[in-house]
């Protein structure tokens, strides 16, 4: 079940940072390193952050073939890189949904407290795009714009609540992953965002 | 003692992250991961490179309940801001002096060399603000002005002088973190800086 | 062996970090601390990604006297900046050609994949670089321009089939550290690069 899951999040983190990557005029190795911190970035921060070392992706070699196969799927597939704006979209945030609940039960597996697990959930989810961001030289979007990291935290909420009731922990975490995945697409669609605290003057 | 301690570092450190993140027209979740980085990425730093994981603000619920309630108080406050710019400046300072003392120690404890024990303080001090820097787009401002990292190393040094003297543990503590804000505060108050070594032309 | 090559590999860094610094207008300790994060970086990652702590540099005072000394003299010698160019470019060449190698065979002790290994000396000799420039506030030189990654991942690969002659592993060692600064050398010497895939319009 993780397995699957995990593997998911990663074709969508890749593809994700393949797209930015190309957006900057990187080279190959440039794009697939974006890609590479893309995708792994939120999950080693949580392996490390908990001290589960060596960090997943070294001891599953999975992982590594997955981001080079997508890469170079997306790499290819360029050209329809406008079509793609919305699978993008798509993929990142199932990415998210998943590595959402990944990180929550990683934390409970290291016996943190629900709201730390939470954070850890959250952290796996946001991380490898605010790195992405990061080495591009942006300000991670994340911060600015739409229910992002705010969608992570309602689907880590959730797996908590749901949990308390007597069904399958298969189900809790489906459930879990479709709200981090329902909050962003109704937020995204309804244009709903975070109001800013900032006033112009 | 260490732990009152940490907590006022957290609530500076965090009011630092609040204060930068608004003036970014961050959305509310945005303004509180900063505000979280800010105040738990030195410590963090520190934890990991010593390999004492999970880090400590994973094991102690404590840091994230003040970090909230920091954050909430800054952001109602927020229209006070220009009031706060001395009190962020004091608040800032007070929290590296005792991230640079809370450092040395552990690095005591982890059995490392003096020198090293001074790195590690200096990096629990101003990592936070590094990141808070680098997640906002800008040249950390500790490599650019003022005495800073520098206020932490001569905090780091009168550590291991002071302990040589027959005076408490406790003593030993608030001194050393005492020079660390009276030199930043002097460097401040009569705008002392490191030359620059730069020429322009 | 190991050792005098971390060494070198470490002045090369050094010096190329406090060049940076240097054209940042930092100061002093703003340039030590640029100089130590790109001498120490890439070892740093690779020695938290699977475990080994406390990292390297804190357990070996040696790089810290070695950083130290290369700062100075590299500030000492500012005024020749422009005759440094080529020997900076040599010296970080030499320094990725040791640091992949020994990132490498890190990874072969720490039980890890061949494929993985050769990510992680990569990541050992370009992380360091990387953190130099995100920290100076600019997208990363090593995903935009020339070969670097590329001659890394190469001598990375060139290890592992040398390996498997009967000969000698100091001679595999430095065959494959060649293998990364004759690569580098060329593909500067004659302008390859990576072709961009991105098309103006």
């Amino acid at each position: 079940m993780f397995y699957t899951i995990d593997i998911l999040g990663t074709i969508a983190f890749a593809i994700s940072g393949v797209l930015v990557a190309l957006s900057k005029k990187m080279d190959p190795f440039g794009i697939l390193i974006i890609a590479f911190v893309t995708a792994v970035g939120g999950g080693t921060l949580r392996d490390i952050l908990i001290g589960d070392t060596p960090v997943s992706w070294m001891k599953n070699l999975t992982f590594t073939y997955v981001i080079i196969g997508s890469s170079v799927f997306a790499i290819l597939f360029k050209s329809k890189i406008d079509y793609l704006r919305t699978s993008l979209f798509l993929f990142d945030t199932i990415g998210i949904g998943l590595y959402t609940v990944v990180g929550v039960e990683k934390g409970i597996s290291a016996g943190l407290h629900p709201i730390i697990c939470i954070a850890l959930g959250t952290m796996s989810a946001c991380f490898g795009g605010v790195i992405r961001d990061i080495l591009c030289n942006e300000i991670p979007v994340i911060f600015r714009k739409e229910i992002y990291a705010t969608a992570c935290i309602l689907g880590g909420l959730s797996y908590f609540l749901i949990k308390k009731l007597p069904i399958d922990n298969n189900v809790v975490f489906i459930i879990s992953g479709l709200v981090v995945i329902a909050t962003r697409l109704i937020a995204v669609r309804f244009k709903i965002s975070l109001p800013s605290l900032y006033k112009e003057d």
